[in-house]
């Protein structure tokens, strides 16, 4: 046994949500070898004690852009289309490979700090994206965005297309599986059929998942149906895109049959709600969709509408949200919320089988958080603070497939100080010289 | 000068909202006694180096319930009738003074490990209360809330308004004003005319400002309507309830009338955007309320129905929800989110002459944050990290009229392992001894 958490209370997020307290959960060569009331026989190389600790699997986000970090705080408080068009696209066209690698390095430092494991990301210079998290330890589903607005489509010569091929063909699947690559259509009105038959095509043929926004806004998702008589989960639908294993982001706008379609398709939707709220974009209908038979996860988006990467607030803001949008106290409960973000999340990430819950087998993605403030006193039910009270700060230890990457301040695989010097001399400048300062006296 | 902050980012939230970068803000005598961007010839008793930190007038929690901290998470997921009448009720009639006592410091630790310096508590053992508020250096308006239900009221034998009277006479003023006792009705729903012409009567007498909920929930603003013909606003208008400085939590339910009625009478609002959503009672109309001319100040509730103390995540819910529920990314910015948890908090207290801003002759009521974690780089915009980024988990230090009551850690005036133990000895004991444990094996 390599590493044994002992005297801790465990969040397991199995099937029963069993809480165990004083527990025991060793750690062996990545996986978790042993959950018991009992201390094991065998002599760990370390012991983590875990009094006043809670353990429980690491959280999922299953929406981002980390490389949009640079962005975050630059434009608030304004129209969707004015945020994108006059701040964000004008930035994001000086980016290069090496600004979107050191800004995936300190998003992936926030999520580590904050007890994320594993990330579903989707932008572009995916190569130096992946190698960000290659080296950080994090687990991440990877994806290149396409979109298109030309004439003439060729898969085979579509530079997104290609970098996305390219990215398949080096990452997919590397070490052992921590990184995995999919096939991404941006979003229905940023790309027509063409793209959505290629890009299916290639999912299904190469056995990869698909990552897209969907029905994100109300004016998109009603210009749509403008457009094809169809709502996008439909239009999409109807080219194949939700034959390869799906996730979707945002679905605020989704209607009964889109939630019964997407259902029947497997499709997983992942949830927003900070995001959602910032840019006014709408409330999702969790519960809606989760009675119609879909899973549905939680995300972020990126710290540029959110804005941060913690996805506990992600968990109290979706518990609020729902029970604020229905007047209904009962809403979305501790449980459901926190299930999201784990059990959920690995579902939509195709990674049920290794991780999202603390049982014998499964990769050890474990957070450990200090339940000793003041803010968690006293403690009547654990799930209850994970939910309503607790957030990322309280994130003591962050641990990868058995591995700590971050623990009490120290990033065990991120050299942070450089990564904030590169940001400072090398992506601010490049991607904000022009702009005025406005520093007051 | 006894403290210097030197080469710190000095967020004022004076009438320019001015940001001042690498300045320095002198404390002598508990008052904040130099601003400026050079630093003072004066070598002062102790400096505090703020680089990489932002200072910025303490927040103000205009509406909670700090006694009631051993009840956080004791009941979630409930309807409001369930959560009170079997839950929180029969709890509350265990309570006496020891127990409101220790409750009331560990909520204090939490508010000042939270950036939070001046409280108004309404509860009841309020002499405890105060103890606490005295002991821990925090601001308070304190009220001891009536309720009737009764056939004869009396305001010379009733024992909830005999408290109010001995309250205000031990500690009206205490330290030159830090603490202040206000009149409370605890709500129209609770008492009646009777009460509500006394009480009145009796702060306008005293000069003492007056604490309500108001229109809390649909149910009790249309209860009150059928039973008067009358919103509560009206009705405890007529009763001149409001021609004491008062505060009106809540205020969820009020309509156009309620609001330009209160601008009229200078009655704050105070906003609970958290507890609003968790107890599913709506969402308050902010932004309807300032156009009116109203001051709306923000409050966390308690944390049984939050379930935390910190200010900073009103704040963000706050704008979120604005920007939600009128799809409208601009409403609520930033500023003037930021505005009521500082200068229309100080305002709502009676207390805008002395503190919500850093301002030369204010009192040093302030607070440190620290801006160099990941998830607050790069910083394009103070004001944007403060409202959408940081939490109270950022804050490294709190200072209340000079003195540093909370810094990285340590508590300075609250013997915190003392309250945890008092709590786990006496009060968990006397509250919840009945209790089945159901922890799970």
């Amino acid at each position: 046994m390599d590493t044994l958490f002992s005297n801790v209370t465990v969040v397991t997020m199995d099937e029963e949500l069993r809480v165990l307290f004083s527990a025991f959960v060793g750690v062996t060569d990545g996986k978790i070898s042993y959950l018991s009331r009992k201390a094991p026989e065998a002599k760990p190389q370390q012991i983590i004690n875990g009094e006043g600790m809670v353990l429980m699997p690491g959280l999922i986000n299953c929406h981002t852009h980390l490389a949009m970090s640079p962005m975050r705080g630059y434009a608030d408080d304004v129209e969707l289309s004015t945020w994108l068009n006059d701040y964000i696209f004008p930035r994001e066209d000086r980016l290069d490979g090496r600004c979107v690698k050191a800004a995936t390095l300190l998003s992936l430092a926030e999520c580590l700090r904050f007890g994320t494991t594993s990330v579903s990301d989707m932008y572009y210079f995916c190569d130096e994206i992946a190698e960000a998290v290659a080296e950080s330890g994090i687990k991440a589903n990877i994806s290149r965005a396409v979109t298109f607005f030309g004439e003439d489509f060729d898969f085979e010569k579509d530079p997104r297309c290609q970098e996305m091929v390219a990215l398949k063909e080096k990452w997919h699947g590397f070490d052992n599986g921590r990184i995995k690559i999919e096939a991404s259509i941006h979003g229905e009105y940023t790309s027509d059929y063409r793209v959505w038959d290629a890009l299916s095509e290639y999912a299904i043929n190469e056995g990869i998942g698909m990552h897209v926004h969907l029905s994100e806004t109300k004016a998109e998702h009603e210009a749509c149906k403008e457009r094809y008589g169809l709502t996008p989960a439909q239009v999409l639908d109807c080219h194949h895109v939700f034959d390869a294993p799906a996730i979707a982001a945002h679905c605020v706008w989704l209607e009964p049959e889109d939630m019964r379609l997407l259902a029947k398709r497997k499709v997983s939707a992942v949830h927003n709600p900070c995001s959602n709220l910032k840019l006014a974009s709408g409330c999702a209908k969790v519960e809606d969709m989760i009675k119609a038979g879909m899973n549905v996860a939680l995300g972020t988006d990126s710290s540029a509408s959110n804005n941060t990467l913690d996805m506990f607030e992600e968990i109290r803001a979706a518990t609020l949200m729902a029970k604020g949008a229905s007047l209904n106290p009962k809403a979305l409960p501790a449980q459901a919320a926190l299930m999201m973000a784990t059990v959920c999340g690995a579902r939509a990430q195709h990674r049920e089988a290794e991780c999202g819950m603390i049982k014998l087998g499964m990769d050890a993605d474990l957070i450990l958080l200090d339940f000793t403030q003041p803010h968690l006193m006293p403690c009547h039910n654990v799930m209850s603070h994970l939910a309503y009270a607790v957030n990322g700060h309280d994130v003591v230890m962050t641990m990868v497939r058995g591995k700590i990457l971050y623990a009490a301040g120290k990033y065990l695989t991120i050299d942070l100080d450089a990564v904030v010097k590169e940001l400072a001399e090398y992506v601010m400048p490049k991607m904000f010289t022009d702009r005025t300062e406005s520093r007051e006296e």
